[in-house]
């Protein structure tokens, strides 16, 4: 157990509530030596696809040993799972609906397709003895995943919150299809600037790649955002993205998360 | 004393300036062990009611131990008290105008008609020599609230911050009023999901209330969000809330905060 | 090395995306004890002189120990250089395009007009030792700042990170012009409450100054908020402001940032 164990949080919460706040005053009364670590509140409104985005992008800058709590649960009430996952790279709790899909994949810790565990350890949520009580039917945010990941920061075994799972629900996946040499993928978020991130890893598409988006076409990756005019580069993400010197490549184009972009393979 | 003594912050100065990061400042600056953690600075400016609301829900799941400071402070500046209470659950530090009202009622503190004290301690700010000198006319949360709030996450007596008071303003309250037999409450906040939540606590409702709200006749509580359509439920604050399933109710029904609620109570 | 060390951040990433989160889990996987505040993420994409207002207003409540990171860097993946300044009151870590100019001014660290470094150590972040590899084209502030900011929080001297500079660039600046017995300056920020906060010095105005903004006379200074109507006032940030009670003075008068204000200065 690390001395401030790091706890990190990915709702769609926003800050015009108190849930995000009652979620830390929960977590630093089980853990009070806790590090909590804000990674995004502003995921739209249950958008499943953009916060599994920003966990991918996001988990490998933190520490191993980070709990990393994600809260984007539309099926919060029903009978959807809540899950606790052990990596090499950082343990995940939240809801079994595929938000944690991407980062678990990226690590090589489940399939990407079926959900299959391939390494690491995961479990279903079952033990209420962690777990707030009474627990609401509509903030399982604060009521089970806040208090078991203080548990788990202050060095509880993943073992003790439920029952071993072998498979996760993929749930909303962006996967990128390959047909006659072209590369289909989608734009997973619009940054802050207006930049549009895609889900095209640039290693799979060689060194001038043809890309077409919005009805453009753009030839080649362009070193920075400085170049003028709207341009494909390889976005701080590791991910293709399109963009604009000073302006908003999204505004422009009229881009939005889900839009297509698709890449001709380089022979 | 704890060892990481917990602050939370409950303003309406947003975060598009460094106000509530000067406040973190000064705080650490005199108690660098403190724990802080933000419930809302995105309330409405200078909505009591509001503030109050987002206190009285979220106090509770911090530990009793946490210092709360709020300051939504129209009357910064005019003669206005400032005031720390210390509570049974919780110490709460601003100005005195009916920002903890709700919070100090619900815990059983003060009388939420008069303000009088029934428990715990009450004193008003006037001891300058735990103030940032020299106070400024407009910014007493980084000037008086900010280092009082420190000085007692360090171990400071309450009494040392001034003489002992007996009454509280109550400034806004919502009070919920029941006459021929119906209960009359208003909304209280909206989330960001839309959902809009009243002031009515459901305990006085029994199991099928009637419920009457903007022009819709509601029939009783539905057990969570996917029922589809206008629902009203117990919500995650425990009061009565209006929702709608993937949607916002308070979009579809026009509501705002302050809007009134009536609730047919069972015989 | 102070037990808790204090970094500040100030960017322009707001909070839709992870970019902050991830700064502060490369800050914490090397400083584990270091506690970070936000300044803001709101400021307007590449506003530096926004930026460089709100440093300036903040590092003064911060302990003098307090590292400040700014990442408001229109020329990442540029020529510009990545720098470390040492004052007296705070170390600042950011790149060298005017960022910190005002602050380091403000406390007689650099030349207000020229940028020489007047007291203090300033150095060209060059080692590369202390930055996530690969160093990304688009986000310095993950890559060299924050990990640069976390080897100081930890105790790393200065001189470790590159070579000694003695000159800043002074980028954007506000000054203010003296002419014909009248002082000509600009509106630098509009903060929440629609409050237009100018880069006036009131100490150079005299007790009833006669200010002109928006096309309106305001003849000398309100003492606070609310003496109703369109007032000038001392801010909390110490520098002339034009406010309105209970309502925004920027969205009456169509006041923006970089607008001008005029103040005769008494004989």
């Amino acid at each position: 157990v690390p001395k401030f164990p790091l706890v990190s949080l990915t709702t769609d919460f926003g800050f015009l509530d108190a849930y995000v706040g009652v979620m830390k005053g929960v977590i630093l009364g089980i853990a009070p030596q806790a590090r909590i670590v804000d990674i995004s509140h502003d995921v739209e409104p249950q958008n499943l696809a953009q916060a599994a985005f920003l966990l991918q992008t996001a988990y490998r800058y933190f520490p191993a040993v980070t709990i990393h709590v994600g809260v984007v649960d539309p099926g919060v009430g029903t009978a959807r799972r809540a899950i606790a996952v052990q990596a090499s790279h950082g343990t995940f709790v939240g809801p079994d609906n595929g938000i944690f899909c991407a980062a678990l994949a990226d690590q090589g810790a489940i399939d990407r397709e079926t959900g299959a565990l391939l390494s690491g350890r995961a479990v279903a949520l079952a033990d209420e003895r962690y777990w707030l009580q009474p627990v609401s039917r509509t903030f399982h945010g604060r009521d089970i995943f806040a208090p078991v990941a203080a548990h788990l920061a202050r060095g509880a075994d993943l073992a003790s919150f439920g029952p071993a799972i072998a498979t996760l629900e993929t749930g909303v996946a962006n996967p990128v299809r390959s047909e006659g040499g072209k590369l289909y993928g989608s734009i997973v978020h619009i940054d802050r600037f207006g930049n549009a991130i895609s889900n095209l890893d640039p290693q799979l598409l060689g060194a001038a790649p043809v890309l077409e988006v919005a009805g453009l076409t753009i030839h080649g990756l362009a070193p920075n955002y400085q170049q003028g005019g709207i341009v494909a580069l390889v976005g701080s993400s590791g991910l293709i993205e399109i963009a604009e010197a000073n302006a908003s490549a999204a505004r422009t184009l009229g881009l939005g998360v889900g839009d297509p972009i698709v890449a001709k393979m380089e022979p």
